[in-house]
C-alpha cells in the first residue's frame, strides 16, 4: 500500500446492463479501492455503439465514443473492459488489446464458451491478464475459486444451476404449480426471459457456461458446441407432480465430468459436459436454489462437496465481478505480473452414449399379472439395474415407476425402445435422469 | 507455462490431521500441478512435535525433524506451511519465516484472530504472501473470494454458519428430536465435537472465524476479544420446536456487520461482530445447511446475496484448502509478487447493546382479560415494535408469542426486564434475535 495510489486507466467497451451498473459502482468504491489497494481506478473511455442512444447512466459526453478499436490502441488507456458480447467485433478487440499488452477483462460468455482457447493463449503470449468470473453466473465467485483455491483439487463433478431464466420457470412450476407456458411467460413479464426465450430454454445459454466451467475446471478446452443439450420445453406439470412425490425437484442443470484425467498415459483429460433437466433429490443443496438464483456444485476428491450460491444475471451482480477482476488486474499491472491460463491441450470429449447416470423412467402397462416381470427382463437384458420400482392402479392400465442405478446412456435408450415394442407397455409417460442427495 | 517447471520447496510445521492429509494430496496432484502452473512442489522438511509418535501418514524419514525453527531458517526451503495451531510459537516461526521473505500458508484461526493484524503488516513490510484460507471454513473458498472477488465490493453484512460441530448439534436437534445433552453426545461420539466442547458449543470457534471474516470483508481489523458471543448450551428442544412451528430454524450464526464505513469523516469503519443462536427463517439459505457443513452468507450492495457453501472442517478439505493456497504463494514467488493485505486500521466495535435485530420472545402470562395490552404497552415504551404476535391458551396461564421489527438490542432487554416486573407475566420462556428469509 502506497501512500499516492497509482492510476490504473479503464476503457470500458459497451454501456449496457453491466457497463451501466459497474459505472457508478466504480465510482462509488474509488476512493475505498484506492485506500486498500493503493490503485486509482479511472475510467478513461466508454465505447457504445451509438452516441445518440439514451442511457440509465450518465456518462460524461468526453469520456463517450463509438470507437472501440481507437479506445483499445489509445496508448493512454491501461486496461480493457468488455462488455459488447457477441463473437466479432469482440474477439478482435480483445485479442488487439492482449497483443497491445493491455489486461482484458470480459462477461462475454458466447466468445470464451467459442474461442476461449485460442484467447487464453494469446494472454499468456502477452504475459497479461485475461479475467472473466462475470461471464458464468453472474456475481458469483466461481472463476476465481476455480482457477485459484482449487486449482491443486482433484475435481471430479462440476453440477450448475448457470441459467436464471430457467430456474425461474421450474420454480414457478414446482412451488405455484405453473404450467410451462404460464411460467414462461411470467417470466418474459418480470424481464427474466426474452422475447424469443430459445437461447435460455433450450440449454444454449448453459450450455455455454458450462463448456467455460469445464475448460477452467479440468484444464482442458471445451467449447459450446462439445455440450450435449436439452432444454426444459418438454417439461410437463406432470413430471414436476411426479418428481415431488418421489422427493426430487426438477432443475435443468450444467453437467461437466471427469471421466479420465488422462495422466496414465499422457493423453489429454476426457471429460463429459451436458445440460439436461435433472431429477434431483429434495436434500441435495441444489434442489433449494430458487426463482432465478444460480448455484455451483463442485465435487472434489479432496475439498468434498462445495456449493456458490447467488444472483446469476442483472446489472449489480455482474457488475461486481467485473468490478473484482478489474481490481485483480490492475493490481497485477502495477506489480508486471499476471495470471495465465496459457494452452490448454485440446478435451476429448465422451459422446452422450457412453455417460452413466441414474434414470427415472415411468411406463403405462396393461393391469395385467406377468407384466412387470417382461419389463424387468427388459431392462436387465441391457444391463441396467433398477433401484426402486412403485406400481400405480389406473383403472384399465397401471403406472410402473422406476429409478434405476447408474448405467449407460445407450444402454438405457435401448431399454427404452425395447419397451416400446412390449405389447404390455402403452406408453412411456416420461424419462428423466437422477442426482441423489 | 515454461516446460521446465520450476521447484518451490515447503517446510511443513505440524503433521496432524490436516497435514496428514496435505502430504498425500500434494504427492498425488504434484504432476498436474506442474503441468499447469510451471511449479513442482517439493516438501523439503516436516517438523513435528515427538519424533516418534506413530502417525497416520508415512513420512520419510529423512524428511522428519523436530526443529521448527530450523526448518523456517533453512535456505533450502522456499515457503512455509504453518498446522501446528495456537499462538507461540506458531506466532514467532510465522514471523520469523516472513521476516526472512519467505511465504506463509496458515489455517492457525486462533493466531490471525488475536494478532493477525501484526501478521498482516509484517508481510506486507517483507512484500510476502500471508495466506489462510484454511482458518476459516476449511475447505469453503471463502478468504480469497473476500480478499479478491469482492475487494470493490460494498460488503454489508457477512453471515457464517462456521462452527461445523454446533450445526452438526443443532440439526440433530432440529431433525430428530434430539435433546442439547444426547446430541453433544452422538457429536463426540462421531468426533465432531471434543470431550471439553466448551470451545465449540459456546462460540469462542465461531468467535475467531467471525474476526478473521470482519477484519477481511471491511478492511479493519477486528479481534477476537471484540466479539459478543452465546453459545447454544441454553438451546432446549421446546426452543427448537417453537421456531419449526413459527417457521424458522435455529442456527449457530456468526454475524459481522458494517455500522459505518468510515469515509465521510475519515475514520475507521464501524462493526458489530457477535456469535449467537439465531431463529433463521426456514425459506433462508442458510436454513437448509445441515450436519456438520459449513457455509457463509455474504450480503453486498452490488453483488446481492451469496453463499459459499462446504466442509468446514476435516483433513482433506482443509489440506485442499492448504494446497490452494500454497499453489498461489508458490505462483506469487516465482514471479516475484504477492498480494498484501497490509497495515489495516483498528476497526471501531459497535457495543452488543446498540445492535439492531428483530427479536422472538415468549412469554408464560396470566390467562386474563388486558394481558396483552399491558404487555404491549411496555414494548411500546421502549420503542420496540411488534411484528407479529401468536396467543396460545394453556390451561391456567397463556403464552404470548412475540416476533418484533428490528430493535437496538438495549431497548429489547429493558422491554424483557420491565416485563418480568408485570405481575401478569409469570415467565418469560425464551427469547432470541431472528433473521428473515
Amino acid at each position: 500500500m502506497t501512500n499516492s495510489p497509482r492510476t490504473i486507466t479503464i476503457g470500458l467497451l459497451g454501456c449496457g446492463n453491466v457497463g451501466g451498473a459497474l459505472l457508478p459502482l466504480l465510482e462509488q468504491q474509488r476512493a475505498s479501492i484506492a485506500a486498500r489497494t493503493g490503485i486509482d481506478l479511472q475510467v478513461a473511455k466508454v465505447a457504445v455503439r451509438s452516441l445518440s442512444k439514451s442511457r440509465d447512466v450518465e456518462v460524461p459526453e468526453a469520456l463517450l465514443t463509438s470507437d472501440a478499436a481507437a479506445v483499445v490502441g489509445d496508448p493512454g488507456i491501461d486496461l480493457i473492459v468488455e462488455l459488447i458480447g457477441g463473437i466479432e467485433p469482440a474477439r478482435e478487440l480483445i485479442l488487439a488489446a492482449l497483443r497491445a499488452g493491455k489486461p482484458v477483462v470480459t462477461g462475454n460468455k458466447e466468445l470464451l464458451a467459442n474461442h476461449g482457447a485460442e484467447l487464453y493463449a494469446v494472454a499468456a503470449e502477452n504475459e497479461v491478464d485475461l479475467l472473466f468470473e462475470a461471464a458464468v453466473a453472474g456475481g458469483i465467485p466461481i472463476m476465481r475459486p476455480l482457477r485459484e483455491s482449487l486449482v491443486g483439487e482433484p475435481i471430479t463433478r462440476v453440477l450448475g444451476i448457470v441459467n436464471g431464466t430457467t430456474n425461474f420457470i421450474l420454480s414457478r412450476m414446482s412451488d405455484a404449480g405453473a404450467s410451462y407456458a404460464d411460467a414462461l411467460s411470467e417470466a418474459q413479464t418480470l424481464g427474466y426471459a426474452e422475447r424469443d426465450p430459445t437461447a435460455d430454454v433450450e440449454g444454449f445459454d448453459a450450455g455455454a457456461k458450462a463448456a467455460i466451467i469445464a475448460t477452467i475446471a479440468f484444464g482442458a478446452s471445451v467449447v459450446a458446441g462439445d455440450v450435449y443439450h436439452e432444454g426444459i420445453s418438454k417439461v410437463t406439470s406432470a413430471d414436476i407432480a411426479f418428481a415431488a412425490r418421489l422427493g426430487y425437484v426438477i432443475k435443468l442443470l450444467g453437467i461437466a465430468e471427469l471421466v479420465d484425467d488422462g495422466n496414465a498415459d499422457h493423453k489429454a483429460p476426457e471429460v463429459a459436459v451436458r445440460v439436461h433437466p435433472v431429477m434431483v433429490d429434495q436434500n441435495h443443496p441444489l434442489a433449494s436454489v430458487r426463482d432465478s438464483f444460480n448455484a455451483v456444485f463442485i465435487e472434489g476428491a479432496a475439498v468434498g462437496d462445495l456449493m456458490l450460491y447467488g444472483r446469476g444475471a442483472g446489472g449489480p451482480p455482474t457488475a461486481s465481478a467485473v468490478l473484482g477482476d478489474v481490481i485483480d488486474a490492475a493490481s497485477n499491472l502495477t506489480r508486471s505480473t499476471y495470471a495465465a491460463i496459457g494452452d490448454l491441450p485440446r478435451a476429448r470429449i465422451q459422446p452422450i452414449d457412453n455417460v452413466r447416470s441414474a434414470f427415472y423412467l415411468s411406463l403405462n402397462v396393461a393391469d395385467a399379472t406377468g407384466v412387470l416381470a417382461k419389463v424387468a427382463d427388459v431392462f436387465g437384458r441391457h444391463g441396467v439395474s433398477i433401484q426402486s420400482m412403485e406400481q400405480e392402479g389406473l383403472g384399465d392400465e397401471a403406472r410402473l415407476v422406476f429409478i434405476t442405478h447408474e448405467a449407460v446412456e445407450s444402454n438405457l435408450q435401448s431399454t427404452l425402445r425395447d419397451l416400446q415394442q412390449l405389447d404390455v407397455v402403452h406408453s412411456v409417460g416420461g424419462m428423466m435422469r437422477v442426482i441423489g442427495s
